[in-house]
């Protein structure tokens, strides 16, 4: 089997860390990232520390095929990711001709300010991310693609990279809900499990109108397999006396 | 100033790193734990291996005041946190009496079966976290909160704790959100950060209804200097002719 194409996502930002913001970024870059082969193998939520940002950065980067960040590349003092990719690199940051050009055509010359001009920072050899909403790019260093915060740019900037990332296979999966609580499955799911080793199953509880119910996830590469351990699974539920219950 | 009281979230499993599931614990424990006086300065999403979850909880525990996990507690074979726990600390893993006699009430004999027995096993000495809802405890191993991944269980767990965590001062904050783009704000705001050196001025855009705005979270432990901080940003934006936006 080939060795998995992995990637880490960074939220970078006090602001889903006081829990004041909903990340959903971390969920669409996941799925996006799997459908092309890539497996999100960590994601990591960390503040506005320069130094913190920046050694998070080098070991990620290191570790993992690629590295998504989002937030902190705005105009304004708390905007620091940009400059903290630069100082992981040991590149020289300052204005990108390229993104300044964008910023120009976007903006009347009197509304172009110092603050907005900062927005073309980049570390020096950085290849642009088109951001068809408000215009600021995003960039990559090698591995690491710098994203904005806002959930609809962040989704028009993955959009405009995709073409850059070389993914492995992508993993197939497959759900089964039911009634059944996890503790009646329990022994029987881990010998499915066993039979199928190249599968991973996993099990998550839900609790909906008073109720716990349980989906399954099948995810594997092999397409075949994972429907054959689908076909296997819900034959340990009827056998079980359970139901299947269908989502839409 | 004293010390700020800190923690680490880990959200442990695939499921969230797949991008199936939106992980909501996280904004829900570190809303909770602010204002307890606890600040979450780091939160990690890792898969369902066990030297990864071993090595993140040595890590965290050693660097933060306060560790709290979530997920990976039921009967299932990929419930694997509770055995990771006791491998990070060194201590035996068995089954727990205390748990054992709180699963004994609430299932009938025929009902408890091995596989919702290991619901009840625990690192040697761990201190159960109460669950109202489906039984099955979570628990604490010294600063490590071990809680289940069900929001509504990982919820009602956590109001059964809060009395064993001692918090610094709690941060307090406000919110002034404008029409005017970060770009416009950005070096008046600057200005004012540079002033409230003591406050955490965060500038956070958002696009709705076609339009950028920005929300600007003024957070300090001092009430005081967080509402002049609050009043100077409001003249901030009067100044630069933007409107001051009122969210419910």
């Amino acid at each position: 089997m080939n060795k998995p194409v992995t990637a880490c996502i960074l939220i970078i930002g006090n602001e889903v860390l006081s829990g004041r913001t909903q990340d959903v970024n971390l969920s669409y870059l996941a799925t996006q990232l799997n459908e092309l082969g890539i497996q999100v193998h960590e994601a990591r939520v960390i503040p506005d520390i320069e130094q913190t940002i920046i050694d998070t950065l080098n070991e990620a980067r290191a570790k993992f095929d690629y590295v998504f960040t989002t937030r902190g590349i705005g105009p304004t003092h708390d905007d620091i990711t940009s400059s903290c990719v630069a100082k992981a690199f040991g590149l020289e940051f300052g204005h990108n001709p390229e993104a300044v050009a964008i910023l120009k055509t976007h903006y009347k010359p009197e509304d172009l300010n110092e603050a907005r001009l900062r927005m073309a920072q980049t570390p020096k050899g950085a290849i642009l991310i088109e951001n068809p909403i408000s215009k600021a790019p995003g960039f990559q260093v090698e591995n690491v693609f710098v994203l904005a915060g806002v959930p609809k740019i962040a989704q028009a900037m993955f959009e405009n990279l995709q073409d850059r990332l070389k993914g492995g296979k992508p993993v197939k999966s497959l759900t089964v809900s039911t009634n059944l609580p996890e503790g009646i499955i329990a022994d029987a799911l881990g010998e499915v499990q066993k039979k199928f080793s190249d599968i991973d199953i996993g099990s998550y509880p839900y609790f909906k109108d008073g109720k716990l119910g349980v989906s399954l996830v099948l995810r594997g590469i092999d397409k075949n397999r994972v429907k054959s351990c689908d076909t296997t699974v819900k034959q340990m539920i009827e056998t079980l006396g359970g139901s299947l219950i269908f989502t839409a």
